[in-house]
């Protein structure tokens, strides 16, 4: 057989459309082209009215793991107290990070496959006042997304301020700065927007902006909210060259994105994601998220009870039937397999994952009916035009 | 549901790989240019070997229709006569295309879905002396494909020149010009080869090369073997001016051709339509081609028995689903669709085609299981690596 | 020194823009594809309005040599006397394609370097009565032009058809098909028109259906416009599959033709000739056209009086120094180069190309004051705005 | 005329060739996908072969203002004191930088269009024990480059450790981490390598590394050597996700810079800017930075004396003409432009660029000899081959 190539089923980077490869193909200009000033003003515009923000946007070089430290590097001084509340992998890197920048960190843990409650901030949040609280959106490492606009109303009816780690979710997962009361939203392009690694995004509250200014000089510079305001108000200001290419490449992103309507988007990503843990439930796979908490852009799914698997060979046959996975993390580790279906993802995709872990599991000797998750797949995509 | 892209599932064009379509969008160079020379010279010299040619190799701007014209162009003259094995309507081509030339003409006609075979034209050539037979060697009207190593040995056999139409089979169906007696075999790039359209090949024996230049001046100039010969031999000299960007596309698609092994490709292909069949038959479709006669490239699927389709209907809704097919021809019209499963088709594309068009079937109220047809071709392809 | 890109300043195929690159690398799609349906029905009517024909227009997959045969193929019958009205190598090209087909040919030869005149036609049609007449608009071999126009007249005047080879011209030198009274313009995409190569393009005029129409059934096929009629009026109907990603570069050919004006176009032609003239006589060169026959889209430049240059030698250093020419053919032969200044050539390419000129002839010992022909291409340029 | 295509001449981004581009565009992959994991390997491999790098090497998503913080947080701590040497605008961005973190800074100045030299450095840490002295390789402001080879063996005779910021100078001008004593060279990819922006590049000695081990945690998380390490060692490991397609273009850049030998490439740059400098003082205009101390990568370009220039059209007329460059800074604002002449640029570009500056000065009224300084430029170049 002709080599099948592999989807980039990983969550993150998902697959970048061929138009999304294009911009950044293109050959590159001054970052100071009148052109490319109004494009970069342009993505900013759209980011700040599809999240509802009244404060800022930050589009600057860097991966989501910056972003995590611009949220915390703006709003916190040494002896803070944070609330960091971690439903797996993703949301305990806040720890570390938090304590390097001399903050008192306590931490708010579910168990794996599920998420912090309001209820848990809330009687949190009663005990003891805390600066600022930290939520993961969707947890990389399960599955499980958070109750974030919940969750919000509890943080600003104590005075704190709120971060939500977006990267594994915005663009696929609803977020609202304003409605939900969210002060630092963090997020980058390679997950849910379907663009390539290499940006860091940024929204900010009003308070978040006040909070920084309050602070003076802060010890960091690159993360440093006020070194960038005025490239953000100017995009032909300079403190550090923008990614070109990869502004464009965003810009394409948000044209489809709102091309599709970006309720239509979350919606659109609520479907798929049942449907894809349908199909895979049909095969006997389990959705390692709990039902209430589970992600419209990602899942963990578990192998089946009883099927004596390979996770390391299942994998690699899996790529080989082209789609690349990522290995489970922690206490899944071993027992599953970590797959995105978020972003630009259509038809053609959603079906060619599915179809390769199904000739992966038999390929594994997983006891399963050839076509039966498909099949569940198919149906709920017939219903889709 | 974000928008699904159409696959190019007619029988031609095919799917253009990414690699291929980098080879077109290439900056065009001097067609004396020394490296595009050698270039042009590997892909005559790998075509000549590939297809087991002892004779000449001609890639020429144009389509595969200008490669009818040129085969018959410089083989025969006025008055000479021709067979014409016909198994439908791109067989039948040949008859307007000759008549026009002045030669005398005997059509042998197959039932549609069928194919001539040796022992009809057998009997024709014992009948009546002729100076060319003709042979489709997949009819994409039908799917059928002809018998064209065994009709070759009678045509040799009887001292005629025999030519076979390798449009929509080059690359795709086994075809090998000195084994196979054939004297001239034309084609052209849209189809098994999976390049874009826009040139035409044809190989000829000695014997083919012979003939042309025993007829002296012929009317034709662009069709013209003898103008050709000398850039064929040597790709610096000008005759036409070649389709550069074609050219490097063709020899990426040679590329791939040598990567995956011709003979392999041969039995890939086989492999395959016999999937794709069953995969729809599963579903209630029927294949129009008689089972000996089945093509390894495309496929004539007949709506199922009882089922009220609408025809235009559904190809449009396949369309959505994100499978461009044909409609069907004469005999076939309105009762079912061409589809191709040729080329540089992946395990992704066979089973997203496949699924597009479980999916239209399910839109369209055929009463079909869903995931039936999938997990036939699913079986098939885990068996694949 | 880092490698210079060697400019494609043959006279065809010119430089292609990144624009009209990036339509060839597009994913193919089907011939019937609405969307490319629509693109083709596009090309078409754009090509009828800009170039003022109320006939007919044909873009079909093949070279400038098979336009040339289309044109001839379309309007003679054997018998028919042709006059050929030849400035050169290409001109003559028409001698043995007429000769095939049967017809009566006289030829009206001009010096090279100069052109047929509209005089020279009138004695000949004066004398004789002629079926068609060719002119070749602008001669390849010499870089003279011919008075199309003038000659228009005249033919028009003796009821003959009227043929021009726009092969070097069209896109680049003005051509009106009504108002020249031009029966068939004949051309194809990689000159001016900055397309790779790989289209045929044809303009017939009401009068050249019509005798066409007339002829009956002709011999050649794929050259037939009876065949290719229905083609043109309805592009989604089939004849031969069309070259799909070089219609989409025609396509982005002629959105720039029209965001320039043709009429601009056609004048920026002949400035920028001049321009590039003169440069190259400031650095001692000679044009081989005379002054009142020189192309606006190419030209041969002669080797400096006295410069013992090496021919073979010359030109291989102007293409180390970043300029891919073409050698002189038959009386010019080893005496020069020909060098095209066409098509989507900007003020970089321009000046890059003439300093190349002027870099290889340093090297090549000729004696020359480095930037005085560059600064003669300086001066007007910098009135260009 | 035709638009001219703006050739991107600031000081960075400078031309990106297709080559470059094209890996841009490709596909992306997963950052765990094997093939990409060696090629991440191969950019560490060859960066700290070229650099003579015998400590790490780290590539990190975002740009050289990431670079030059990543330098400071990794080898000081509060109360540690840095001498900063500073040519200029980019010199002095140290001065905050180094502030914020707590740090005592003394600044070492040179007048604009010189640098610091090695015997200032010798007094100045001969009166004071530093801990750290920086020094920005070539200064942009003003075209300036320091004396970094010899400076390093004054900072390492007394034991300091020696930050090159290398952002306008790496892959142009000559650095070697080992030979030159370097501790930290700083840089990103838009400059001399010619790739797009958006990667920050560090190299890091032994004792770098090993001062930024003996700091334990500091309060940086994104820019901490030691996250990086581990990835750097070995890129399947994850700390933040890779900006993958540029890391892509680095390699192809890497490859074009080997195949043009490093040392070459040095060499190359120091002649083009020669000639680049003197076609532009035949011009009339004057080189900001004074003789010694010019920097081989780009240019300050004063307007000739007692030419009455307004800056801003000036520039704004070059754009049109085709060449984007940058204003001046500070002292030299309104007074001239900034150039770059680095990076991946050959023949044409040079060529085109200065034409491009030609072209300006005659259309803003600038008393030019047309010609002249292409003149000077062209010489130089008819002896690069």
């Amino acid at each position: 057989m002709i080599k099948t190539p592999k989807l980039v089923m990983i969550p993150g980077p998902t697959p970048v459309t061929r138009s999304i490869q294009d911009q950044m193909g293109r050959e590159t200009v001054a970052f100071g082209d009148p052109f490319f000033v109004q494009d970069y003003k342009d993505v900013l515009a759209d980011l700040k009215e599809l999240w509802k923000c009244s404060g800022e946007v930050f589009v600057v070089a860097g991966s989501g793991t910056l972003a995590m430290e611009m949220a915390i590097a703006n709003i916190t001084k040494r002896g803070d107290s944070v609330l960091i509340c971690s439903n797996g992998y993703f949301g305990d890197r806040f720890i570390d990070m938090c304590q390097r920048k001399g903050l008192e960190v306590d931490v708010l843990s579910a168990k794996w496959g599920t998420s912090v409650t309001a209820e848990e901030v809330e009687k949190k949040l009663s005990e003891k006042k805390y600066d600022v609280v930290t939520v993961t959106h969707v947890e990389t490492s399960t599955g499980a997304a958070a109750p974030i606009d919940a969750i919000g109303k509890v943080v600003k009816a104590h005075g704190a301020l709120y971060v939500v780690d977006g990267v594994a979710a915005s663009a696929g997962a609803e977020e609202y700065m304003d409605p939900m009361g969210i002060d630092v939203l963090l997020s980058c392009t390679q997950k849910a927007f379907g663009v390539a690694p290499g940006l860091a995004i940024l929204w900010a509250s009003k308070e978040a902006v006040e909070k920084r200014r309050s602070l003076g000089t802060i010890p960091e510079s690159y993360a440093d909210f006020e070194k960038w305001l005025p490239v953000m108000h100017d995009p032909s200001k300079y403190w550090g060259t923008p990614a070109i290419n990869l502004v464009w490449a965003l810009k394409e992103s948000i044209r489809i994105i709102k091309e599709e309507g970006i309720e239509e988007r979350y919606n659109r990503h609520l479907r798929q994601a049942a449907l894809v843990d349908a199909a895979l439930e049909a095969m006997g796979f389990r959705v390692a998220a709990e039902k209430p908490f589970r992600a419209p852009t990602l899942s963990v799914y578990l192998y089946p009870e009883g099927a004596n698997v390979n996770d390391a060979e299942f994998r690699t046959v899996l790529a080989e039937e082209g789609a690349q996975t990522a290995g489970c993390l922690a206490d899944f580790a071993g027992k599953g397999f970590r797959m995105g279906h978020m972003g630009n993802v259509d038809k053609h995709i959603l079906v060619s994952a599915v179809a390769a872990v199904e000739r992966a599991a038999m390929r594994c000797g997983i006891d399963i009916e050839p076509g039966k998750g498909l099949g569940v797949l198919q149906k709920g995509l017939a219903e889709e035009h």
